[in-house]
C-alpha cells in the first residue's frame, strides 16, 4: 500500500500567464507586470499539488510533440511526477491557455484555444498497470470514454482484497451536459461553484445536498465555493463545512481549485477524515491565492 | 537605384492572438474563437507590408536566441525579408506581447511583457552597409541611440549624388518623452493618433499643423487617424488628407498603423506624390483590417 501513488488524468497545457494590476480595458496597449509560461490543465496541475505535498504521483493525458511538449514534460519531471502514462498524438497542436492574472483582485481570466488533441481514452488507459495506484482521480472532460476507464477500475477493484482497491475520484467542473454522467461514478466527486449555480445553487451546502442523489451509493460529494470556503457530504447524511483560510493578499487564484482537490485527495489518502480533508483542502487553497504559481504552497 | 532596399529598425516580437467575439469579462474562463502565434512589432511588421507590395526590405533588430527567435527568423525568411541585420542577444528573454483581437468590434489589446532585450544601438549600426539602401525607418524606440543612427546616415547622405541618398522616416508612436526628440530627424515623420492626443490635438489636422514647427526643413510630417482617414503637411504648407477605406468587415486592427506606414514609404520611395502615397496607406490600411494577419493586403 505505502508504496501506490495517486494517478491524474485529463489536460495538460501550456498557460500563458501575463500578470496586470489592473485588467486592461479593449483596444488598450499596456506593458504588463511580468510575464511567465507556466504547465497549467487541472489535472496536470492538482499533480503539482499533490508532489508537492510528498504524494507520489502520474499525470496521465495526451500531448502533441514539439517545443512546447518539451516544455511541459521537462516541468512535469521537475516535479517528480510520472510521466510513463502520458500519450502523444501526432499532427495535433499543443493547448495553449493565455491567461491574464491581476495582482490587484486576485482575478484569472482565461481564454482557451479550440484544440485538435483528442484527450486519452479507453483504449490509451489499458496500458496503465492498475496496481501501481492506490487512488485514480479523472478530470471531467471525454465522459463517454472516462466512463468506461472507470469501470475498468470497477472491474478491477472487485478482483482485490478491500485494502487494495483503488479509490476513484472525479472532478466536474465545466458546465457542460455531457459531464454529468459522472456523478454516479466516483467514491469522492468534486462539483463546482460554476456547475452548483448552473444547477440553481446559490451556496455549497444547498449544492452538495440538491446534488447528492446523483452520487453513487456511499460517496462522498464536495463543492468548494471560494472565499465561503466548502462543503462535502457523505454517506451519514451530516454536511460537514470549513471556512476559507484567505491570505492577506490574494495575488493569483489561477489553479485554486486544482490546488484543493489535490489537498483533499492527498489527505484522504493518507487516511485523514473528510473534515480534515475538506479544513486540509481550503488551507493548502487559501495559501496557493497568496502566491504567484504553486512553489509557496507547502 | 532600382536594386535599393528599404531597411526598417525596430522591434520582432511573437504575438500570442486569441480571437474572440466578445471582449472576455475579468475572472471568466471561456474558449476563444482561435489562437494563432505571429511575428509582430512594428517594425517587423511593416516589413511584412512591403515585402508583400513587391519591395525589396530588410529588418534590423535584436533578437534573443532560443525557440521564439528561430520561428520568427523563420517567418522573416518565408516573406524574403533581409535578416542579416539581425542581432543577437545572449542571456535575454524574446518578447512576447498578449493580444486579444475581437472580431466584432475590430478592437485589439495588446499585453506587452517587460523585457530585458536591449534594442540595436549605434554600434551595430555601424556595421550596416548603407550602399544597399534607398530608404531607412525607425519606430522610435531607444531615440538617444537612434539619433545617433540617423546622423551617420546624415553624413552618409552629405557624400552622395542627390539621387543616392538615403530617405529618413521615424514613427513617433508611444507617448513617451525620449521619443519626441525625433521629430526634427527624419525627411518623413509618422506621429501617431495617440501622441497627437497627448500633445492636445483632436484631429489630424490639427496634428501637423500643431506639430509642424518640429520637423526639419522640408520635412513631411503625417498623421493617421484610424477611420477618419489621415492628414500629411509638407513644406509647401498645404495640408493633404485622405479618407479612410474601410472594409465591409473591420475583424483584425493589429498591425494597421504599421500597415499604414509601410504603404506610405512603399508609395514614396517609388516616385509616387504624396497624395498618393496617403490614399494608398489608407487603402492598404483599409484592407488590413478586414482580414486576419497580413496575407490577404495585396
Amino acid at each position: 500500500m505505502e508504496d501506490k501513488g495517486i494517478l491524474c488524468i485529463g489536460l495538460v497545457c501550456l498557460d500563458i500567464i501575463s500578470v496586470v494590476d489592473k485588467y486592461p480595458e479593449e483596444d488598450s496597449d499596456r506593458r504588463c507586470l511580468s510575464q511567465r509560461w507556466q504547465r497549467g490543465g487541472n489535472a496536470s496541475n492538482s499533480c503539482t499539488v499533490l508532489a508537492l505535498l510528498g504524494a507520489r504521483c502520474s499525470f496521465m493525458g495526451s500531448i502533441a510533440p514539439g517545443y512546447l511538449a518539451d516544455f511541459t514534460l521537462e516541468s512535469l519531471r521537475t516535479y517528480d511526477i510520472d510521466v510513463s502514462n502520458v500519450v502523444t498524438r501526432n499532427g495535433c497542436s499543443f493547448p495553449v491557455a493565455v491567461v491574464i492574472t491581476n495582482v490587484t483582485s486576485g482575478s484569472r481570466t482565461i481564454l482557451n484555444a479550440n484544440r485538435n488533441l483528442p484527450d486519452v481514452c479507453e483504449e490509451d488507459f489499458h496500458r496503465v498497470d492498475l496496481t501501481q495506484y492506490k487512488w485514480i482521480h479523472w478530470e471531467g472532460r471525454n465522459a463517454d470514454e472516462q466512463v468506461k476507464m472507470i469501470r475498468r477500475v470497477e472491474d478491477y477493484n472487485r478482483t482485490c482484497v478491500p485494502e487494495e482497491r483503488i479509490t476513484i475520484s472525479v472532478e466536474i467542473e465545466k458546465e457542460r451536459e455531457i459531464l454529468y454522467q459522472l456523478f454516479p461514478y466516483g467514491d469522492v466527486v468534486f462539483v463546482s461553484k460554476d456547475v452548483a449555480r448552473h444547477f440553481g445553487f446559490n451556496s455549497a451546502r444547498e449544492a452538495v445536498v440538491g446534488l447528492y442523489p446523483r452520487v453513487k451509493k456511499g460517496a462522498y460529494l464536495i463543492c468548494p465555493w471560494a472565499e465561503q470556503g466548502a462543503d462535502a457530504l457523505g454517506p451519514d447524511g451530516n454536511v460537514i463545512h470549513s471556512a476559507a483560510f484567505p491570505p492577506e493578499n490574494i495575488v493569483d487564484t489561477l489553479g485554486a481549485g486544482d490546488t484543493f482537490n489535490a489537498s483533499v485527495i492527498y489527505a484522504l489518502s493518507e487516511g485523514q477524515s473528510m473534515q480534515e480533508a475538506l479544513t486540509f483542502g481550503c488551507q493548502i487553497a487559501g495559501k496557493k491565492c497568496g502566491v504567484q504559481g504553486y512553489d509557496g504552497i507547502v
